[in-house]
């Protein structure tokens, strides 16, 4: 992975020539910003003493230490906004003082102990993918940090067929589990944006959730069993189907973000990989009479894999980024002077898999429901092109920041009740930050994960960069944004997590006395303070 | 509710007097063994000072605090078997001090408050529906215990129609939330066998799993927010669809059976009540053939809500029960003949739920799938017997006690893959503990509660009661079933929950780390200890 933005350095562009003029007018395309080389990136030296690196290598082989730049330059950061920001000047926040590779749960077990006895924090690293600050290579009190990097747990040590279950050690990277599962005719069905990198035991330390998740279920839900390495001891629970023994310990050790231990290994369910895929396009009047069709297949169990639904302005941008082909020859045909629609119409797109007999009643019944919304069928080929781009947003991303452009997205979830209001409370907010900041930008939304209750709104945000200030822009947005979030009903996080980025926000989320429950928590699990720190909880 | 038993004390018998010549023949049916009078209940007098008590009705009202027998002897114990057979002999273990009804969140938390400084155990006791030592009034190294009595706390607080959730106070009863829900065309759709009395609050505190949780979701899955009253402050966790903000404490504090505090509100989810019902009756070769059948409709996403499957035991226990109208009648005229299926047949009820154009294709489907792993149709007769009988256990077994038979339910969950394993195991545990006791029996068991990736298992057992021994008889089955089960693959619980007879099996079941970290949250949500001691956590 390019270690100052997204994916295979071979990578093409992505960016459609004819997008550029459209973004000069939304926000001004300012002078090109490339990178800075490797060797420009500034590091401090590691404060690790060779009696340490030696421990460390005693542990996990000579091969299994690096402190060389290029590998402190890769784990010196996530792959959200800021981080990039820091990484393309050359200046990440720091680095950790080491990168260990250990190779199964009792390497994991003795680096813990040994950086417990040492006070050297450990930053658990699966696929480097968190866009919240997840993996910043803080010390805390600690005289020292190190990248745990999972890479080397990659293994599938158990299916179970007949249950459905497979168990996995945490690193191994959701593609390579697809691949493993494709071939015995199976399926995670587990696809965030940051699919072709992440880990698993990412996606469990951070409650991920995948684009498929209104058919799939969110990560979490595929847990079934997991083992946790801590400093103070093994958690070790074993996959069941559902359990009443007490507090839900599994639920509890999921979304802890590498601040109580380290995940290990993972025992989730799959499934039949589906026969059929039928991805395709509708367009609604307006955000309003979308969010009713999404939730009418939601309560009335007719969701597909895959649900989402831009607001005009996410629609209008996905149409002039697609150009004369794609979304808008397909409308441009359908739609041929339904002037009010084009303006205010926004694109859903609806994307079903499975057997192929199970597949057709199901799709038609959820057809059945959005015609009776007002949803007008476009096609197949918006929703083919939005399945062959899933992955590509943050390709994009790289290219908007060479072209000076800031380029942030956020999400939350709520009751389907309030899913109006905080759209467009937080739609404001983020607009009205931009200005203040003299900025004015585009601010898009797409809601996306449905639930019988609620849904996420995922907001998408383009503006020029504050030149020489592109931090403090940054936060200012972030936090308008946050505020909006916190007091409008809605959770600080869906999908990302907490990260550093969210800490601030913990307190609204839980209330003080569900924080010392979760310090509590922390403090017998890892005495010594050193799993993650400055992560999930303020001031931690 | 009858102190010694279930339900109204008008309750008309349900043993059919057919039955009664087979029980004699299965366990042999002794001398009548009726309760003793309510007066002749033996306890001891009230610790508490009237002081104390002044102090209680200044929270609470005058009326809201009671010391008499008659409310001690109900609160004295939960409905497990060990509870109704000290309660009938007039010798319960004990009792509370007093019995306190608080009026609402800000009451509980004066309560706790009160309690914490005047070092008084408290017992939260919503149904008092427990079968696991879960509401039995343990005051722990406290110098009184106080039930405290959910019964005012019945409210529902708000629905939000265009959500489906509803908020609730945690007293409220389950029949009542679906009489007021049924009025607006909703139901909560959470059907445990003690729903004429359980609490939803209970439900949440003990992660109960009611009849129809294939296809409306264990009661866990429901619950969206929650609020929490501990001694060390409040939780109030509102109700969102899904959120990534770090570790679940949403699902921590379910299953949390009154030890870190009092659950006072709870925002749920409901659905649209069913339209259309059809419970209906299959029959499979053997057991082996009906999991087959149940596992491929769980795993091919064809459940109906309710799916349960007999073992050849509790077959033909149902057959002999049903006499000659019901099951039998039916099968006789179908299977007329058909020799080798009718002594290792095993029926399934399958019950769908749903609006009606929905419910037709989805039935069919599942159908489709029974017919292919070998299942034959018998019709609706057993279905509706299975619906009208689906709360009348707990009767049935009061009448078995009086008959001086000894019967006792415990139940599991497990991977598809160690179900007939783990049937076969718990079965022969029990069979053998009861033969060890000098009282062969009849051991039963039925798979229900379906998941993607596993069932539950709950087994039922008849015996002889061994006179002036019922306690040691039952604890030698209780703890050789409870081998079985942790040492076999099955959690220790899949919704009786914990409470005090399966905590010595907690250690086991999520390890001396896990429990550490469970220890330490209750450690700083409940300092004082005073939270229902003796219940989950072993040794506590």
């Amino acid at each position: 992975m390019r270690w100052w933005g997204w994916g295979d350095p071979a990578h093409p562009p992505t960016l459609p020539g004819h997008a550029l003029g459209f973004l000069s007018e939304a926000v001004g395309v300012t002078d090109l910003r490339p990178p800075v080389a490797l060797g420009r990136v500034r590091l401090a030296p590691t404060t690790l003493t060779e009696n340490t690196l030696s421990e460390l290598r005693a542990i996990v082989g000579a091969d299994g230490v690096s402190t060389e730049h290029s590998q402190r330059v890769i784990h010196a950061a996530g792959k959200g906004y800021p981080d990039l920001v820091r990484l393309r000047a050359g200046e990440p926040e720091g680095a950790p003082d080491a990168v260990v590779l250990a190779a199964g749960h009792d390497q994991v077990r003795a680096v813990l102990e040994l950086c417990a006895r040492a006070s050297l924090a450990v930053v658990p690293f699966g696929g480097g993918t968190s866009v919240v600050g997840g993996v910043a290579p803080l010390r805390g009190e600690h005289s020292g940090v190190v990248a745990l990097d999972m890479g080397r747990m990659a293994e599938v040590l158990e299916l179970d067929r007949e249950s459905l279950t497979v168990t996995v050690q945490a690193g191994a990277r959701a593609p390579a589990l697809e691949r493993y599962l494709a071939a015995k005719g199976l399926t995670l069905g587990h696809f965030p944006q940051s699919f072709e990198y992440v880990s698993l035991g990412g996606c469990a330390a951070t409650r991920s959730a995948g684009q498929a998740s209104s058919g799939y279920g969110r990560f979490e839900r595929m847990i079934l069993g997991l083992r946790l390495a801590a400093p103070a001891g093994d958690i070790d629970l074993p996959a069941v189907p559902a359990s009443a023994a007490g507090p839900g310990l599994r639920q509890l050790l999921v979304g802890s973000e590498g601040t109580l231990g380290v995940i290990s290994e993972l025992a989730l369910r799959v499934r039949e990989a589906p026969r059929e895929r039928v991805y395709e396009g509708f367009f609604f009047e307006d955000f309003a009479a979308g969010v009713e069709a999404l939730r009418r297949l939601a309560q009335e169990h007719a969701l597909p894999e895959v649900a989402r639904l831009s607001d005009e302005q996410e629609t209008r941008m996905s149409l002039a980024l697609a150009g004369s082909g794609g979304v808008k020859g397909r409308l441009g045909r359908a739609y041929l002077g339904l002037r009010g629609f084009r303006e205010r119409g926004c694109l859903a797109i609806l994307g079903f898999e499975g057997a192929a007999g199970e597949l057709s009643g199901r799709r038609e019944r959820a057809l059945g429901l959005v015609r009776a919304s007002g949803g007008l069928a476009v096609g197949r080929s918006p929703g083919e092109a939005w399945a062959k781009g899933r992955f590509s947003a943050p390709y994009l991303r790289d290219e908007l920041l060479t072209l000076g452009v800031m380029v942030e997205t956020l999400e939350t979830a709520t009751q389907w009740s309030n899913v109006r209001r905080l759209h467009a409370g937080v739609g404001r907010a983020i607009s009205e930050a931009l200005q203040a900041c003299g900025t004015p930008g585009r601010v898009m939304c797409h809601v996306s994960h449905l639930y019988e209750t609620g849904a996420s709104l995922y907001f998408t945000f383009l503006a020029a960069r504050r030149a020489e200030d592109e931090i403090g822009q940054w936060r200012t947005v972030k936090e308008a944004a946050s505020r909006a979030i916190s007091t409008g009903g809605g959770t600080i996080t869906h999908h990302h997590a907490v990260g550093r980025d969210h800490a601030p926000w913990m307190a609204a989320e839980v209330g003080s006395t569900g924080l010392a429950a979760l310090g509590a928590l922390k403090a017998e699990l890892d005495p010594a303070g050193i799993m993650n720190p400055g992560k999930l909880l303020p001031g931690a």
